[in-house]
């Protein structure tokens, strides 16, 4: 039984290829997971930022989270325009690649390919913190767990997940009932009791410290900007929906900014009024913002497991946002001839394969090396996805300045998008830059020159294989046939056999790797029985008797000696194809390798290499306990 | 530039065999390292099972090491004779095969291999012992530098020893002068002083306990008799002894087995006048008892030095003893086809790199598992020598009885040999069982039956492809050519124009991957192409032109559809032979192979494997950046 019938299910055929259309009703969870997780650790990112500041960094979090939403009140409107100028496909690297041309195109897919990479490392780690938070038990376990549902979410997407739709409806709906209930109940009390006292009080904040200098605050901002990353995914995925298109891309957006905006005023507002503050993940007894926020709002009870399960659940299932974004990308882009070609061939389950494994191996990469805490990620994040929220707004501005008829309040407010995520990222990259930003940084170059190399060797590839016209045929005279042949057996008889059905000219060669008497005694047995058993017989039926020739291989490598005879043998006839047939026995179990030297398979990759062009090689094969011997 | 090239040195020729043969002065290092460095841990093995004992242990030393000597004696007439008989191949392996059979010889086979993989693992893990008793600082880091030394040894035997002559010499020679001088001063004084007192104090011994039970005497002797371990290395290397040989042999053997048989004595005679006892090797400051003996002989001067640094050598290099004889004992056993071929195959340097490889894997594989503590190797030790002894002593009593002429004493020396270390065997046995010997025990008849169960393979193997009689000739018509086209290009016209040299049958067959219209367009347009480019001017020149045909391949892998095309086209020729050619690009440089997608490789594969006897798999190569495009 073949293990990956087992966990990955039987191989599909093309015609069960399922290209299963959304409703907005499936396309939020489904495209918003990315997105409303980070509401969860985007205000416990500006949090952490201000953990210095004690009780007065709570001052700063409404503002700076006012900010963040009128951010996302600016996107929302640039995207809802994407969607109407690209309902196919709307996603950075399209828009990019037709409006700005082929460098900004490799920018954004670079900075989507990165900020997926990150996403998956930033939800599933922030999801374990969710976790941890609830069982402090599990707390030395971080970096396991992390790597657990890395490998889940790989295997699950592996087998595809098409038929999974309630596996994340289920948790998105849950989570957005639970939070903006929880968010609700705690809004509600604070106007009616004024100031109320926590079911559970948070763990006291640090004494009041002085007032935050403008550093600490760009510094925050740029952390609680995560929030912000995955609202490009309904842009990315707009392909998917249902008809109405625009309708349903719409509603979904809507929902989408809405819930998040909405949770992440509330957040801020009922953190301010209850003093909840961050907590340091790598401290035992870390909860994290969101557990201190339920806790204190509605206690610990058979409710809070509920809401933290559910957010454990979306922040997991966050990183599947980018199972689905970054193959579907890298596929677009090795189409395109920047990737290898691997990343656009469906495999066994009809997806994307190479583009799964490549992400799982770089997110599992990048948990490992930052431990599998959130903290220590976020620098690196929010760069790629500001910098394709940038790129696709200046893409905008061209495509509405390129169209006959003016579009001036559609060119302002994409402009006005691209500006003001521009300067988000400025500020990102200053504050974020020696904690890590430098990391994305880098790499963003870095993948664009790879992508740049790919298509590189790929065109050269191309004009060298190039055909410019007809086949050309100088003569069909039959090649030259030469066996090789390492004693007279039932393998040897098939080679010849098949060799003299395709030329008259067959050399059966033996090649003689050690010297000495005995050797030479087995070499004279060799020829006679050749004599005997080949050529009297071959020559009796009026056919040409192929001749056996001995050579030596001093170095113990055969093809060296084949190819000096090959130039030898048609020194005459210099354009002359030369066939050479290797018999080689085919295993059927893994351990028969160990038992075999594999000469044949040694030979024939050394003549493919060292020889030339006039030169084919040949495998005739024998099934080992397969063939019927007759 | 070829790291091989760098480690191992250049490739040498078959003439370059370098069959040095040897004279006792030679043959004294060569073959006596194992022997002579076993004087070092014999008698401290035998003392660490004493350490419970106290100072009482030390009156058993003397009688202990009596018992070894006389067993070393007894050993050393019976191989004279054993030499005598075989002077060409002496190995315990080939007096079994000729006198015993089969089985035995496999016995003497497995125990023999499985006696030099220890005697790697021991020799290395005491002279790290060595190396940390005089180098204190070294001791926490003794597993890394056993498999440090293990790896320089196995990279110098891949190399090829033969021109290290003096690499063994000196410091086996210093060695021998350094001990029997230590051993002769110690004694010197002994008689002229009466008691003298050590220069450096041994540390205390324990309180004298009571005597010694008969259980913990077995069980020091079983411990001891390793230090005869590697008498055999003479009879084993016997053939390659200058003439006169027999001669030279003796000479070796003797000096070899004196030697020993002073330096067993001797310490045993000098460590019981000064006290000195084995101490506990996993602990800090843990001292070898020939350190020990060094120290309170002679102080720790220079010479100390001197005559550890050459301990440490001779401990080292008698793993070597092992890198010689484990891969010839090998090569002699997959030459009767009880090992895989690759053993008795001269790699590079014309040494038998699988069994050099296999050996090192192996060893290390131990030294790891034991922590590189000789202590605990010990009881795993010795087992396999003796039985090797055993066999080969029975061996030569049934060749002696096969004489037509009465060799009466010959025989009785050989059974007396037989007799004595099969008794030894069994001690060694019930004492060492519960410490390991049961892991010896188990190995030996396990290795059998994986030598019986390679051969039996082999014997299958032959059977099948055995050809008996001479070819059978049925038609020599030309086959049915497959071309397997994935474009119009300069590889696929290669390909064509290769095939039309082989048959007039040509059918290019194009695999569809995928669906859908934007596929079928294109499918339409290589249709066209190949009717321009291909059939018409093929046609031209009178030729049948070669059909395109396209099948689509729903699950993506190709050879299916291939094969069912197969069987349908020669419906009607059942037995006619069918040539599969697949283009294939030759890669040069490992990077290229992740830009491309192996769908030749891996449809070749999948050809040979499942196709049926009529079928052979050419590749028609297309070397990248190397062909002239002409």
């Amino acid at each position: 039984m073949d293990i990956r019938n087992i966990l990955l299910g039987r191989r599909l055929a093309n015609r069960e290829h399922d290209d299963k259309k959304l409703g907005w009703i499936e396309a939020v969870p489904a495209m918003g997971l990315d997105c409303l997780g980070s509401s969860s650790y985007g205000p416990e990112a500006a949090l952490t930022v201000l953990i210095p500041l004690g009780a007065t960094g709570l001052v700063y979090l409404g503002p700076l989270m006012g900010f963040i939403i009128a951010l996302l009140a600016i996107l929302y409107f640039s995207y809802r325009q994407t969607l109407a100028a690209y309902p196919t496909s709307g996603g950075a690297y399209a828009v990019a690649k037709e409006n700005l041309g082929q460098y900004p195109s490799l920018l954004a897919a670079a900075a989507l390919m990165i900020d997926y990479v990150l996403n998956v490392a930033v939800g599933v780690s922030a999801g374990v913190g969710a976790l941890v938070s609830a069982i402090p038990l599990l707390h030395p376990y971080i970096l396991p767990l992390c790597l657990g549902i890395v490998a889940i979410v790989m295997i699950a997407n592996l087998r595809g997940t098409g038929e999974a739709g309630w596996l994340f409806a289920l948790p998105s709906y849950l989570f957005i009932a639970c939070f903006l209930g929880v968010v609700g109940y705690g809004l509600t009390r604070i106007i009616l009791e004024g100031n109320p006292a926590p079911v559970v009080a948070p763990p006291r904040l640090g004494p009041p410290a002085a007032a935050a200098g403008i550093w600490l605050l760009m510094h925050a901002f740029a952390s609680g900007c995560t929030a912000m990353t995955g609202v490009e995914a309904v842009s990315n995925g707009v392909g998917s929906f249902k008809e109405p298109v625009l309708k349903n891309a719409y509603v979904t957006l809507t929902i989408i900014v809405v819930v998040l905006g909405l949770l992440l005023g509330g957040i801020a507002t009922v953190a301010t009024w209850i003093d909840i503050g961050a907590m340091d993940q790598t401290k035992d007894g870390y909860q994290s913002v969101l557990s201190q926020l339920v806790g204190a709002v509605a206690g610990y009870n058979a409710f809070y497991y509920v809401a933290m399960s559910s957010l454990l659940c979306i922040l997991c299932l966050s990183a599947n946002t980018s199972f689905v974004g970054f193959p579907r990308i890298c596929r677009m882009v090795a189409a395109d001839g920047y990737l290898p070609k691997s990343f656009a061939q469906p495999g066994r389950r009809l997806v994307f394969t190479a583009g799964i494994l490549f992400l799982s191996a770089v997110a599992a990469l990048l948990l490992v090396a930052f431990g599998g805490i959130t903290e220590r990620l976020i620098p690196l994040f929010a760069i790629g996805a500001f910098l394709t929220f940038t790129v696709s707004q200046v893409g905008m501005v061209v495509h509405w300045r390129r169209q006959a008829e003016s579009h001036r309040p559609k060119l302002a407010m994409n402009a006005i998008g691209a500006a003001s995520t521009g300067a988000a990222l400025i500020v990102i990259l200053f504050a974020k830059f020696t904690e890590g930003a430098w990391i994305t940084l880098i790499a963003i170059p870095v993948t664009m020159v790879l992508l740049k190399t790919i298509k590189k060797y790929y065109v050269s590839l191309e004009n060298e294989l190039r055909k410019p016209g007809p086949i050309v045929i100088e003569d069909v005279e039959p090649p030259t046939v030469i066996v090789v042949t390492e004693a007279w057996n039932r393998l040897s008889e098939r080679a010849i056999k098949f060799a003299l059905t395709l030329s008259p000219d067959v050399v059966a060669v033996h090649l003689i790797r050690l010297g000495g008497p005995e050797m030479e005694e087995r070499d004279q047995a060799l020829r006679e029985t050749w004599r005997e058993e080949v050529e009297e017989p071959v020559a009796a039926r009026g056919l040409k008797a192929p001749r056996l020739m001995l050579i030596p291989a001093p170095y113990r490598e055969l093809h060296e000696p084949l190819l000096k005879l090959i130039e030898k043998l048609d020194a005459d006839a210099p354009e002359r194809k030369v066939a050479i047939l290797i018999p080689e026995t085919v295993k059927d179990k893994w351990w028969q390798g160990a038992l075999h030297m594999n000469r044949a398979g040694k030979l024939r990759s050394q003549l493919l290499k060292f020889g030339d062009a006039r030169l084919t090689v040949a495998t005739v094969p024998w099934r080992l306990s397969r063939e019927k011997t007759g």
